[in-house]
C-alpha cells in the first residue's frame, strides 16, 4: 500500500476519500484553494497545500501545481476524486511522467473512454448494446439528417466531448435539425474545444440504471450490481438508488453482467460506473463509463459491504481483486439523496451563505457524508452539494421511509441558505416513485416543466479539461 | 401497529426509540423533565409532555405522571428505552392496569427475572450453567462461608436486588467474609430496600458476552449472536463489539443457543439480553437477563441488519417474528465505544457544560446516536452517555481502525468537558485489545489500578425501584 496519498479535490469527496485512506493507514495530503482553507479536509488531513486562488481552473483544474504539491509531500499516488481532473486523461499521463500513480484507469484507457464518440464506438465492439444512432461523429447537417431520418425523431444531438449535462440539444422534428446540429457544433467548441458531435435516437420516459465495476490490473473483475438514477434535473442527478427497482431480477443480471464484460473488453482498470438507459420495453442502451468513483457509490458500499474507496486505493497498488463474482452478495436495499444549497422556489438557484445551524441526521443505517458543519460558509465558488444523506434498509418501503425520518431531522439554517431538501420530499412523496416506476421524466413533471423532459444524457461527467482556454471558470459549475 | 407511542426515557434512546417509530409510521409523545426541554427528542417528537422538573425521581421515575401523559396523547403503548423504569415490573403492571402496552416483557416475567437471585434460580432449572455459589439467597455469615469454602475463594457477595454494579462485595480471603457479608446487606438494604444477598465464586480475568435474542409473544425466538462487552470501568461498559472476538464459533454458538433456550424456557417476549462471563477454559456461567433494549444493542443492528426497535414494537404489537433461526445472518464486525462526558485524567469525574462545537464523525459504515449538537448543555443531572460511535467492517482488524478513523474526526469542545475518546483510543491502541484478547482485567490494567480488577459484575442494570425512599436521587446516577 502507498504511504502518502495526495488528494486532488475537494468537499465531502476529498473527506471521504481522506477517511478512506485513514483507515488503510495511509498518510494523507490534500491540495486546496484560497476558498477552502477552513474546509473539514485540510483540517483532518496530515497535510494540506494551498494551490492557487478560489478559481478552480488555478486551483483544482492545475495539473502543473497539483503535480508540485505531490512531490512536496513525498506522496506516491494521487486521488482524483470526482469531477475536476478526475477523467483528464493528460492529467493522469502528467502523473505518470512524475513518477505518481494515478488512480485511476491507465492514461489509453481514459483518453479511450472520455470521448464519448470513441466509447460508444469500443463498447458496441464488445457487444453492448447502443441506442440507434451514428457510432462515429457526424460530419455534416445533412448526414446528421440521414440518420435521424433512419433511427426516427426525436433525436438527441451530442457532443463527443460533452459532459455535465451540456453539449447536447433534443430535436423533435426534421425542420429542428439543421439548426440544431449547427448549434450544438458550435456550443461544443466553445465549451469544450472540440466541435465533434453525434446522432441518437431520443429516448423519452426511460430509466437512468448504472453498473458499479472494480477491475483490478491483473485482468480480474466483478460488478456490484445496479443503481437507479433516473430522478434527475437538467442532467443533475438528486435521489439515485440501488439495486435498481420493478426491473425483473434477470433484466439487472444481464445489464450487469454485460457491463462488467464491456469493462474488462476496453481493459479498464478501477472502479467504474456504465451508465446505460433502459426503455419501456426494458432494452437497456449503453450511454457512456465514468472512470472513477461517482457521487452515488454508498449505495453500492451499503448493499454489499465493500468500501469502494479502499478498493480504489488497494487496485492501484496492484492488489489483486478479493473477491470472484459469486462471492458478492446484494443485501438490502439503499438509497441517497443529496442535500444541494439551492432554492427550488427559484429555479434551484445557488443559495451561497453562512451555517448557523448544522445537525445532520444519525441513528440507524444512516449514513452521512458531507464537508460542512456549523458555522461553514458556503462560497459561490464550486458546486452546491452540501451533504449526502444515505441510508439503508431490508426493503425498498422501509428504506424510503427511513430516508423520510432522515431528512425531516436534518437541520440546516443559515441566512438565505436553502437546500434541495423539500424538493426530495416532494420526489420520496411521488406515487410513481414510491412503486418504483419512474423515469428520467419525473422530476419535470413534479415541477411542471411544459413538454417533454429533457432527460435523456445523465449526469456523470469528465471535468472540462484544465488546458482548454474556452472553459469558463463559472461559480457553482457542476463537475460530478 | 400502534398508533401513538410514548416515549418515557431521555437522551440518545428517547430519539433512538422516537426514530424507529416514525420510520413505521407510528406517531411519538416523549415526556420530558424541565432539564431536557431543549432536547432533541422534545424537538423532533410528535407531542412532548412535560412530566416533572429535573430530579429523576419526580419525572423519569415517576410512573404515575407517565400513565397520566399516555393518557393525554392517547398512545397505545410505552418505550420505556433503557434505566430509569425500563425494567420495573410495578410500572410494567401498572401500565397494564390502565390499558397501555408496556413495550417489554409480561410483568410477572420481569419481576421473576429482575431478581438476579430468582433469574439465577429460574435459568439454573432451564439448564443454563451458573458460576458455583448459590441460588436461594443466604441467610447467614455462616451459610455463606460455608458456600465459600465449597466453591473456593474469591468469592462475590451480591445483592439479589442489585444493579448498576452497586451491591456487591469481592472477598478474597475467608478472614474478609463476615464483615463483606454483612456490609453487602446493609447497603443492599439502604441502595434497594432488599437486604437478600448470595454468594458466589469469583472469576477473574474471564470475558462479559452476552446474547441479544428476541421472542415473539406466540413462542417463537430467534438469537443475533453475541456481543463482548469486558471493555469496563466499575462496571461500567466502555467498548462493545459484535460478534464477540477470538472464541470458537462453536463455543459462540453454544452460548448463543443456550441462551435463546432459556429466554424461551422462562417465557420471556420481547428483546432481552442474556449475560454470561466465560472463563479463561472457555466455560460460560449465566449472569444475568435484561429485559429491555441495551445501549450496546447498535452492534447486533449492524452486523445482523436487524433494527431491534422496530423488532420490539412488531412483538409488542403482537407481530410473528419474521426469521427462523437459520435465516439470521451475521455478517463482519460492528465496534461500538460510548463517548461520556467525563474526565478520564480526574477519575472520569462528569464535566457538565455547554458544547461549543459538536461535529461528529461519518462516511462509510460509521453510525452516531446522539442526542447532542452545537450548543447543547450537558447537565448534572443524568447519566454523562453523550454519544455512540458504532462502526462496522468485514473485519475486526478494519472495524477498530474504522473507530479510530472516526473518534479521530469526532469534535467536541466547550468550556471544562471532557470526554472518554482519549480513554477510549488508548484501549483501541492496547494490544491486548487489538489481538481480541482481553478480559474485564482490561481497564484496570490500563489505569494501573493495583490488585485484582473488580471487574466480575458487568454493567446492565435495572434502574431504581421509583417507589423506594431509599434511592437517592444522585446527580449522575447510570441507569444502563
Amino acid at each position: 500500500m502507498f504511504e502518502t496519498v495526495l488528494i486532488a479535490n475537494r468537499g465531502e469527496i476529498a473527506l471521504r476519500v481522506l477517511r478512506a485512506c485513514r483507515e488503510l493507514g495511509v498518510r494523507t495530503a490534500v491540495v486546496y484553494s484560497a476558498a477552502d482553507a477552513d474546509s473539514a479536509a485540510v483540517r483532518h488531513a496530515d497535510q494540506a497545500i494551498r494551490i492557487g486562488p478560489a478559481s478552480s481552473r488555478r486551483s483544482y483544474l492545475n495539473a502543473a501545481a497539483i503535480v508540485e504539491a505531490a512531490r512536496q509531500v513525498g506522496a506516491q499516488a494521487v486521488h482524483p476524486g470526482y469531477g475536476f481532473l478526475s477523467e483528464d486523461a493528460d492529467f493522469a499521463e502528467i502523473c505518470a511522467d512524475n513518477g505518481l500513480t494515478f488512480i485511476g484507469p491507465p492514461p489509453a484507457v481514459m483518453a479511450a473512454l472520455a470521448d464519448k464518440s470513441s466509447a460508444r464506438a469500443l463498447m458496441s465492439r464488445a457487444g453492448l448494446p447502443l441506442s440507434p444512432g451514428s457510432v462515429a461523429p457526424v460530419p455534416t447537417a445533412a448526414a446528421a439528417a440521414e440518420i435521424a431520418e433512419a433511427v426516427g425523431y426525436p433525436v438527441i444531438v451530442k457532443a463527443a466531448a460533452g459532459g455535465g449535462g451540456r453539449g447536447m440539444t433534443v430535436v423533435r422534428t426534421p425542420g429542428e435539425l439543421r439548426r440544431a446540429y449547427t448549434r450544438t457544433r458550435a456550443a461544443a467548441q466553445a465549451a469544450f474545444g472540440d466541435d465533434r458531435v453525434y446522432v441518437e435516437r431520443y429516448l423519452t420516459e426511460a430509466r437512468h440504471v448504472e453498473v458499479q465495476v472494480l477491475c483490478d490490473s491483473h485482468g480480474n473483475g466483478v460488478h456490484l450490481g445496479t443503481r437507479d438514477c433516473s430522478v434527475q434535473r437538467r442532467h443533475q442527478k438528486l435521489v439515485e438508488e440501488a439495486p435498481a427497482p420493478a426491473l425483473p431480477a434477470a433484466v439487472l443480471d444481464t445489464i450487469a453482467e454485460t457491463a462488467l464484460r464491456g469493462a474488462l473488453e476496453v481493459g479498464f482498470v478501477g472502479a467504474g460506473t456504465l451508465e446505460f438507459l433502459v426503455d419501456a420495453e426494458e432494452q437497456f442502451h449503453f450511454l457512456e463509463i465514468n472512470c472513477r468513483i461517482q457521487v452515488e457509490h454508498p449505495v453500492t458500499e451499503m448493499i454489499t459491504g465493500i468500501d469502494l474507496v479502499h478498493e480504489q486505493l488497494h487496485i492501484a497498488a496492484g492488489v489483486p481483486l478479493r473477491w470472484r463474482q459469486e462471492e458478492i452478495r446484494l443485501r438490502g436495499v439503499a438509497v441517497e439523496c443529496r442535500v444541494n444549497t439551492e432554492d427550488p422556489g427559484r429555479g434551484f438557484a445557488p443559495t451561497p451563505g453562512r451555517l448557523d445551524r448544522f445537525t445532520p441526521p444519525g441513528g440507524p443505517f444512516t449514513r452521512v457524508d458531507t464537508h460542512a458543519s456549523a458555522g461553514y460558509v458556503i462560497g459561490p465558488w464550486y458546486d452546491s452539494l452540501l451533504a449526502k444523506v444515505i441510508v439503508w434498509a431490508p426493503d425498498r418501503e422501509l428504506a424510503l421511509n427511513r430516508l423520510e425520518r432522515a431528512l425531516d431531522e436534518f437541520d440546516i439554517a443559515g441566512p438565505g441558505v436553502h437546500t434541495t431538501i423539500p424538493f426530495v420530499r416532494r420526489v420520496l412523496d411521488d406515487a410513481a416513485f414510491r412503486k418504483g416506476r419512474y423515469t428520467t421524466g419525473l422530476v419535470d413533471r413534479l415541477l411542471g416543466v411544459p413538454g417533454a423532459a429533457p432527460a435523456q444524457r445523465p449526469t456523470a461527467t469528465p471535468a472540462p479539461r484544465p488546458a482548454s482556454a474556452a472553459t469558463p471558470d463559472v461559480p457553482n459549475r457542476r463537475t460530478r
